[in-house]
This record gives C-alpha cells, sequence and structure tokens, in this order.
C-alpha cells in the first residue's frame, strides 16, 4: 500500500530554514514579528500537525519573533503534542475560556514590542482569513495601541509558495496515490451505479492507495455533460452517455493532491469528447508554458487561448489553477489578475475549464512541480482523448 | 449501508422556520441585517451544501435581511448550485479577483443600511472566525462609516443550539453510523496492526457503515494508556497492555457524530480500568443531570465530582463536553464557565476525561439529545468495563 511513501513529518532542519528564511523577510520588512493563527501557517513554522483544527472552538496562535524560534501560545490540550515539535518556548491557557482565550498570553508576549512602536505582521490578505474571534482581536489590538499591524500576506505567500525538497517529496507521493485511484475508476463506475456510491468506492479506493484522508471529493454526472463542479453527490444512477467527473484533494502527511478525471459512461456525445479534446490541449500548453520565468498570467493566457477554440467566454472558475501544498488551493493564481513569477519548485495545479453546449461545463486538471527545465507532472497525465467506461 | 437514512438536504419551510426566528430576534436586538460568511451559518440559513469550502481562496456571504429570504453574495462557481436552494436573491462576482473579491457587491447591498446607521450583526464572539481577509473587512467597514456593526454571536449561537427534528433525525443517524463504525474496531485492532492502519481501517469501516466521510479521527495507543488525544496516528504497532482510543467526527448530510471508544490490548491494566470505571459512571451522572432547566456548568459539575474520585487536578481539555451539529463541536460548553441552559432538542455530546498515572490520560464520550424527560443516548452507551481485545 505504501508505494516507498516518504518519512513522515519534517526534521528541524526544515523549520530552521523556514523560520531563517521568514526573520530575513521579516528585518528587510521592519517587521519584529508574525502573528500566525491558521493552520498552514502554525504548521508551517512549527510542525504541529493535528486534525483538531476541525473544532473550531479554540484559537491557536504562533508567533514568529525577529531572531530566535517560534513562540507557540496555545491551549493546554494541544502542549503534548506541540512539545514534540523543534519549539521550546510553548505558553498554554486552559482552553476554551471565553473570557480569556489567550489574549492575556498574547499581551504579555507583545507588550514589549507596542512599549517600542514596533510593527508586527498578521495575514490580512488573499486567500486569509483571521482564525480566531473577531472581538478578541479588536480586544488585543486596543490594548497594545503602540503595536503596529501591518499586512505579511505577501511575505508568507513568498515562502509557502516555494516548496523545499521534502515537501515536494509528500507531494509527489500523493498525487501518486491519487493517480493510482483514479485507475480504479472504471472497476466501479458502471451505468447504474448511484453517484453517492461511486462517491463512497472512490474514498475506499484512495485509501487503499495510501491516502490518510479525502478531505475533498466532489464531481458530477449528467446526460451530455455535468452542469455543477462543486456539489456533493446526489444518489442518481450513473446512465449511458452521462459524462462523470471526479475530482479529488486526498491527503498525506498533510499534504493535498488536488486534480480530477472525466469519463464517459458507456458511449460519449462529440461535443463532449471535443471539449475534452480542447481542455486536454490546453494542458498541454500550461504544461509548457509552466516555466521559470514566465508569470502566472502568461501561464493563463497559454491555456485560455486553447480554451477559446470552443468557449470565449472566459467561465466561471475564475482562474485556471493555482498553487497545492498544505491547503488544496493556495497562492499563486493562473489567472489575468495574477503576475506572480513562476519559480522552480512551485508546486502547481493546471485546471482548464469550458462551458459548452446548454449549459454544461467540462473541468480538467493536473497537478506539477516546477524544475529549472520547466514542469514535470506529479499527476499521471490525463489520457488524450476522452476515456469510455 | 443505509439502514432507513433520513431524507437529504431540508423542506424550504425549514429554512422559513430558522429565518423567521433570526428575523424576531433581530429586530429584538435592533439589527436590520445578520452578515454571515461561515461555512455553518451560510449553510444554516440557505442550505447550499459543498466541501468547496476546503478551498481558502474565495470568500462566500449570505446576508439575512430584517424580512424577506437571505441574500446570497457568491463567488460565480457558486451560482448553480445555490441556485438550487430556496434563495431568490443570488449576486455573484467572477472570483478570485483579489482587488475586489465581493467587497463592492456588499458595499451596495449595505449602503443604504449604512445611510441609515442602521445596525447589522456580525459573529465576533467565543467560537468564531472571519472567513474573509480581515484587510477587506477592514476596508468594508471603512467604506461605510455609517454602518454600526454589533457582535451577533449570541442571536446565532441562541438558534443553532437547539436543533430542529430534520437535525436531529441526521444527527441520530450519524450516530447509529459512528456506533457501527465501532463495532468493527475488534475486528481490525489487534496487537501487532500498526496504529496508522487501525486509522484506516476504520476509516473504510465507517464509510461502509454509511458515513459520507470522516472529516476527523484522531486517538492514541500506548502502554497501560495514552497520553495525547489530539494526534495523527503513528506507525507504531498495537502491543499487548496497549490503551487504545479512537475519537471520531463522521459525517452524514453535513451533520457530525462526535465520540469515542476506549479499548485494552489483550489485557487491561488496573489502572485504567479504574479510570474507565469512573469516566463511565461520570457519564452516567452526566446523562441523569442533563435535563431541560439545568445549566450546562451543573452538567459539568455532575460529571466533575465522580472524575474528582480519581482525579482532582481539572484536567487538560477545558471542558467536559459541548454542543454538536454541523459542526464537530458547537457551543454551549460543558465548563464552570457556562451557564447556558439546557432545552429541550439540544445535541450535546458528555465528554468527561482525566490524568492518571504517570502522565495518561482517558477520554470518554457519548452523543445525547435532550428530550422534555431528560438526555436520550443517539450513540450506542459504551461497556460499562473497560472492553478488552
Amino acid at each position: 500500500m505504501t508505494h516507498n511513501a516518504p518519512p513522515r513529518g519534517f526534521p528541524p532542519e526544515e523549520f530552521e530554514a523556514r523560520t531563517a528564511k521568514a526573520q530575513s523577510a521579516m528585518a528587510k520588512a521592519g517587521l519584529s514579528g508574525l502573528l500566525l493563527m491558521t493552520e498552514a501557517e502554525v504548521r508551517y513554522f512549527s510542525g504541529f500537525h493535528t486534525l483538531f483544527w476541525q473544532s473550531p472552538t479554540r484559537p491557536w496562535f504562533l508567533f514568529v519573533p525577529a531572531q530566535g524560534k517560534p513562540i507557540a501560545v496555545i491551549p493546554e490540550i494541544g502542549a503534548m503534542l506541540m512539545r514534540q515539535t523543534w519549539l521550546d518556548d510553548i505558553r498554554t491557557w486552559d482552553a476554551p475560556n471565553p473570557g480569556d482565550d489567550g489574549i492575556s498570553l498574547l499581551t504579555e508576549l507583545l507588550s514589549p514590542l507596542a512599549n517600542q512602536s514596533a510593527s508586527i505582521g498578521v495575514l490580512k490578505g488573499h486567500e486569509t482569513s483571521l482564525r480566531m474571534p473577531l472581538g478578541d482581536y479588536e480586544r488585543l489590538i486596543t490594548t497594545l495601541p503602540g503595536l503596529r499591524i501591518e499586512d505579511a500576506t505577501g511575505l508568507v505567500r513568498s515562502l509557502r509558495m516555494v516548496k523545499s525538497p521534502r515537501e515536494i517529496e509528500k507531494l509527489s507521493h500523493i498525487c501518486a496515490v491519487g493517480s493510482r485511484s483514479f485507475e480504479c475508476v472504471p472497476d466501479f463506475a458502471k451505468a447504474g451505479t448511484p453517484l453517492d456510491e461511486v462517491f463512497r468506492s472512490f474514498r475506499h479506493a484512495a485509501l487503499d492507495a495510501g491516502a490518510d484522508d479525502v478531505p475533498y471529493l466532489v464531481g458530477g454526472a449528467d446526460h451530455g455533460g455535468y452542469r455543477d463542479v462543486i456539489s456533493p453527490p446526489s444518489a442518481r444512477p450513473l446512465q449511458t452517455h452521462d459524462i462523470l467527473m471526479l475530482d479529488t484533494g486526498a491527503t498525506w502527511d498533510g499534504y493535498f493532491c488536488d486534480f480530477d478525471r472525466n469519463f464517459a459512461i458507456g458511449q460519449a456525445d462529440d461535443l463532449s469528447r471535443r471539449a475534452y479534446d480542447v481542455l486536454w490541449r490546453a494542458t498541454e500548453a500550461g504544461i509548457a508554458a509552466a516555466r521559470p520565468g514566465a508569470t502566472c498570467r502568461e501561464l493563463f493566457q497559454s491555456m485560455q487561448s486553447v480554451i477559446t477554440e470552443m468557449d470565449s467566454s472566459g467561465g466561471d472558475v475564475g482562474r485556471l489553477g493555482h498553487g497545492l501544498g498544505m491547503q488544496l488551493t493556495e497562492w499563486p493564481s493562473h489567472a489575468a489578475f495574477d503576475d506572480t513569477v513562476i519559480q522552480e519548485n512551485m508546486v502547481l495545479t493546471l485546471e482548464p475549464s469550458l462551458s459548452y453546449g446548454d449549459g454544461r461545463i467540462m473541468v480538467h486538471e493536473e497537478d506539477i512541480v516546477i524544475r529549472s527545465s520547466g514542469a514535470e507532472l506529479l499527476t499521471t497525465r490525463a489520457d488524450s482523448e476522452l476515456p469510455v467506461i
């Protein structure tokens, strides 16, 4: 089952390197610290890895100072697990405590900086959220009027977008697991099988192929093409002439794959075959364009120029792929608005989509890593013609 | 597999009733609207149900006005699915768009209220977070200086804590699915089996028992007792004298169960047997105390008074259970700080825990619904003695 799985976790030098890079960027930006509270960021700098984030009850904080190791300010329930990471300074409180869920500890930690009118970074930008009660955040900054809060999204984004060799190893592994899972689809997706049973079988297949979990699985199936790409499954049985799409974010050791596959049930209609061909070639164009030095906008345009053969509407998805890592979707976006320069060791999805016929939609997706010479597929490339089950 | 599963989704009258209750409470609180953006709240008032929330890229907004149906302000990618709900007014933009991710649409929607210096509610309190970029939120309220923002946590909390009969049906179903899953544990949890394989087998068992997904699965196993209750599994093989705990949040139609089971592998040590007995009796005390009119504090104290037979430290978990529904953990908390009055149709977990021996911890958990006559178990009650596999 494990198919040469890489080691789980990371050695301390991984976190040392990430922290050193962050501190170097903080120095340039004049920041005396980063206050982080979202799962991916806390894990990125500490290695703290737990599904307990599913519970919205307790906030978790990590402070990256200008020098030295990050400092954890966390609920006592996480102390044992946090002590297994490379961190030394772990401050805890008995959470939940609605009257003071870490705010006193944060105030104590940040007061010296506030007294110096120092600046700290918080994530305030695109694709971020505030994972603590807004009221507590407002109280914290009111209590520390000297503290300057800057948006550190760009800083964190620039670090997280470029993956380390160990991260790429994990991402490569889960993409291979996903590819093996999709190979099983013809075994269970047949005319007469309800779509929700197809989903259930896919989850089983992904676990058998070595996934830890399948946090994301969406898709659709309908006569001559599906119309929606974010729905949970219905109980409608697959029928001949259906186009079936499954899109999965399976995880291994906290890293995601994110790609999809399309299948025709029994027989494929000409329009869907053509849509598939256009998207397959758009993906080829994306693979060719995804080189260090190109921008995400150029990558978008390379795919879009093929898509316009069949659909010039621009689509409903808003972009044609994105970054991939600890989150199902990460910075950057392959979109006209994103002029991020593609760098070696970025892990990206290529996700061209189009609308066709009577409100139908088709989506393709592959996962790649950027090497000095160009894109390397992490997923087993989809068939060049719409596969018929 | 489905074991008389209830119907999926909700009829429009469910959402009408929720919205009417919210609007009645809003009128009393002087609120002209609620601006919601978290998955559970958006789904609660609209029925919009998708795993797409896994992607942090796009914000989603639902505005509950003083009268009339809620208004969705969402990325175009979700329009098709949202049109299947009971909503009529669905406003979309091409997301992601870092320059304007719904902010113009929100500004347009809220400007008339801002011009009247009206108040709207936003979730700012305990167990909430701001699921949009903080910078965008700050920009929005700066653009609308007349708008008064109140914390609507109490209002939303009071609605969501008391479940409807249809919600209870779903919660009862997933708790039964979870109970059947735990019955399979002796089949695959044996000395020599690595813990991560036990987790994988449990996921398979839960899917086979009818779960849609298993978003939460934690646990531990160690000689004479585990020490951590939020970790992902290690590859350490189970050994005779281990105490194994598995705690799962499986889902069906978007509703969670949340309970755990303890097992001794091969043979149980006396101290662990005693800890188990204390927690089993603490749970009994909780079941007896969980009646309409009692407070969560009293429920906490009823369990704590049994726990102190063996552990008077107060524990690391911070509470002895919580609400259960669309989220793994919801308001209220069975804790000394929470004086919430227990009401009929609340669905709660009872989760007594204690520390014993050399840093070992044990946790029990059952799920209940409050009836007029008292607690009714949704889970199949754990054995009264520590089961030995």
